[in-house]
């Protein structure tokens, strides 16, 4: 295949002008040219970084309604929620140029010499963080705009110092194209090289494998399924020199309602939480599809009025013809596990379009099939009825790693979360009270992460300007005269705005 | 086998009484002790860990002579060299326990709730950094106090609040159990939980390959061969939930000699160089085995002052036989290599002991071959003779990842040196100007790591205080009360002395 058309998600039909599909050529002549860009844009001050993303964020703001129009059509995704996405990605683009404005990713550590030390003198040794080189990054489905082309992982690759090659994802060739240029202009106007960015679309799998293949990349950054993000995190290991794959992967996100709040607010939940489980066709990585409870009136009124709003529920469209068949096996298979009861359905769609579903069982029948705690990518979930709190943590410490546990719960309830947090805190990589995990917010104190197989690096997050920090290694110098001295580094830069570690005390 | 000796490294002769060999039932039991004890451990406060940290200095010094006597026996190792470790040691314990104190590893951050920000409102959401859980840690054979079983993986893993296992080499099992009994009265001392510490004996590569297969460890640190980290990580990798493996492996660290400061003192670096290369027999991560210069009378003084240095090095006892064996054979293999001449070996010794050899090729014959860069570990170095600054260029990107490079140079080297630092930068983890790189300075600003196959991690450290990020994780909390927030997220912990990101600012 040489080319390949874009899908409008609502009809299956191709539309506009045919894409190249990209191959081997591409992923090397784009690699070579990122690998030649680096040790440029590393060394660019951190103004001109920041610079850069804020033109980009002028760029992407430029191409106006017509990239809407492309995301609505290529996503099946409504006008409001990608206006709003929108909003998020100039968001993380802004929130980067802030931080490397600032500069404490450098993690700048100056331990002075000590010549007269006993028995030996210590000698001047300076650290700085450094970017790891060009990173990879894989547009995602489910966010067109803020986990794709110009999302997350390409606004902290950018940031750290890394060229990034982007392999947009083949849902959205149109949109991905739109940004790519984008960002092109934005490195043509900030006067960088070209090889600081670059973009591959093709609708296979080989693709983004012979990219992550190449020698020339140091990182990967990837948002999808627990089965590509570890195809990719096992390619990445066998190469010569095996490098790190930041994939964000599986969660089922658990909800857990205690008994209190459920008491005093069981329907007002159930409804909630139909309207958390059904946003965006249930299509988000943070998407509640998994409830646990203590069984009584309180959770029977949940049911109740989740049930209720699950049957009032449209079909959606969904963002792919492949995420849509996979979505209807899954809710097949959980209609056909035994122990697992249907408690209600969405109104039926188009063959695009996904019903939401909501199933209930007990914890004894999902401690025995662990198939229950997959992820169904889309608007179903399974309600766990415990018989006690003992039982609730059974269910609890049986799950893999989470990006998000959430807790419904009054003031009375304070006891029993106290003792769930730890076990909370080792399973995910959120915890929030009395909301829904489907807004991760763009901020400082933000992890979107957790541990496996959550994310494939349980040390980092994709969202929020901890993100940066898997981009950059440390590199020590030591001994060396001012001028061979990064700038950072020099003594006359202390008091550049960027924080410093002097001799064990952090100074602003 | 059930049991196994302790060996005195110069003669190869059993010494004392046999130890018995733990297999997996011991794994099983420490590793369910350590899991036990984690909740415990890590909600201690930062002084108590402090506490516990000085402690275990003092029980160590508390053993006394004995320790380093059977150090002594155990490594070869002369008794200057294991006083220097054992304050090495010390120091590493007490700069954790400065660390944990100061609270900077938490990376607390706290972004307060937006309740009138349009178009949605922002949740109050905070960030600290949890310890990942049971680590395993392996004791390395060249420094048997410094990095074994209270070395600095074992020091930075407590620190950060995870529990301990360590597979103590079996080339020192007397010093290993002597300090592992240290550790276990600190632990009964301070009150904790038993299953804080664990130690493991035994010969066979199985125990190792059993902990770090069990499902209850959170990561791993080694310091060893190539061969060994790869296997680690390869078991690590391929379990139901895979985990870091922090693996400090092979290294050859280049030191480049630069025109001006050869033509200087080139008979003065010679003699200096073979005093780093053959200390310790060359058994250690940070040894120069490469020199890379350009060929005329410096380089001609430099290796003839090498030369003689180490012609006149008397042999040395190595750490084990294994070791001495694989050393020989390393050696063996260079002299036979095609376009390599041998220029000095050192007096020969006993089947027990190395003896120093220098090498010389020239930049071709090193491009053409590439085994002569790979680690032979003991007193064995090349140098690499190049007609111009660009065959040096070829030859220093030819190379793998390193812990080090060196510069001899002088000012007049300066545009020169610029022009390499790019290049170091992206091969090693630590750049030393005019001195040799075997010393290695536990600070934090010291970088002890590098890029594949230096370490299995490239950002990571192993000495120094930045070593206790590796054992970390984000956890972010969201809307969450004072009572079930860590105290040191709520608002009255502000002032404790930790620093805190609050709303991207940091404050003191």
């Amino acid at each position: 295949m040489t080319e390949f058309r874009s899908v409008v998600a609502a009809t299956g039909q191709p539309q506009g002008p045919a894409f190249t599909v990209h191959g081997p050529a591409e992923v090397a002549a784009l690699c070579a040219a990122a690998a030649d860009a680096f040790d440029a844009y590393r060394a660019t001050t951190r103004e001109t970084r920041a610079a850069f993303l804020e033109k980009i964020t002028e760029e992407i703001l430029g191409i106006g309604d017509e990239l809407i129009e492309a995301a609505m059509s290529e996503s099946g995704l409504p006008r409001a929620r990608l206006e709003g996405e929108r909003g998020r990605t100039m968001g993380q683009l802004r929130l980067f140029a802030d931080v490397v404005r600032k500069g404490a990713w450098q993690q700048l550590r100056i331990d002075p010499a000590l010549p007269d030390r006993q028995p030996l003198p210590r000698p001047d040794i300076r650290l700085r963080m450094i970017p790891v080189g060009p990173v990879a990054v894989f547009g995602a489905s489910n966010f067109p705009l803020a986990f794709s082309t110009a999302g997350g992982d390409t606004a902290s690759a950018l940031a750290a110092g890394c060229p990034v090659v982007v392999k947009g994802h083949p849902a959205h060739p149109r949109t991905g194209e739109l940004v790519a240029a984008a960002i092109a202009r934005s490195v043509a106007a900030c006067g960088l090289p070209e090889g600081v960015f670059g973009h591959l679309v093709g609708p296979s799998n080989d693709l983004g494998a012979a990219l992550v293949q190449d020698p020339r990349i140091a990182a990967v950054g990837f948002t999808g399924s627990r089965g590509g993000g570890l195809a990719l995190a096992k390619l990445a290991q066998a190469r010569d020199v095996p490098i790190a794959v930041y994939a964000e992967m599986s969660s089922i996100n658990p909800v857990l309602l205690l008994p209190e709040a459920l008491k005093a607010r069981g329907a007002t939940l159930g409804t909630a939480y139909a309207g958390s489980l059904t946003m965006g066709a249930g299509q988000f990585c943070t998407n509640p599809g998994l409830v646990l409870a203590i069984e009584g009136e309180g959770l029977d009124a949940f049911i109740a009025a989740a049930a209720e709003a699950v049957s009032a529920a449209a079909a959606q469209t969904m963002l792919t013809s492949g995420i849509s068949t996979a979505y209807a096996s899954g809710v097949a298979a959980l209609e056909q596990t035994s122990g697992v009861e249907t408690v209600a359905k969405g109104a039926a769609g188009e063959p695009a379009q996904g019903s939401a579903a909501l199933f209930r069982t007990t914890a004894a029948a999902f401690l025995a099939e662990q198939a229950m705690g997959h992820e169904v990518f889309g608007a179903s979930s399974i309600v766990v009825v415990c018989r006690d709190a003992d039982e609730l943590q059974s269910v609890l410490r049986s799950l893999e790693g989470q990006l998000t546990a959430t807790l419904h719960m009054d003031a009375a309830d304070e006891a029993l979360a106290a003792a769930l947090l730890p076990v909370l805190e080792v399973k995910a990589g959120r915890i929030l009270a009395n909301g829904w995990p489907t807004g991760v917010e763009v901020c400082h104190a933000m992890v979107h992460g957790g541990p496996f197989p959550a994310t494939s690096d349980p040390r980092t997050t994709s969202v929020g300007s901890m993100a940066i920090d898997r981009f950059l290694r440390p590199v020590s110098y030591q001994n060396l005269t001012a001028p061979l001295l990064p700038p950072e580094l020099r003594d006359d830069a202390c008091g550049d705005g960027a924080p410093r570690l002097i001799d064990g005390v952090l100074t602003l």
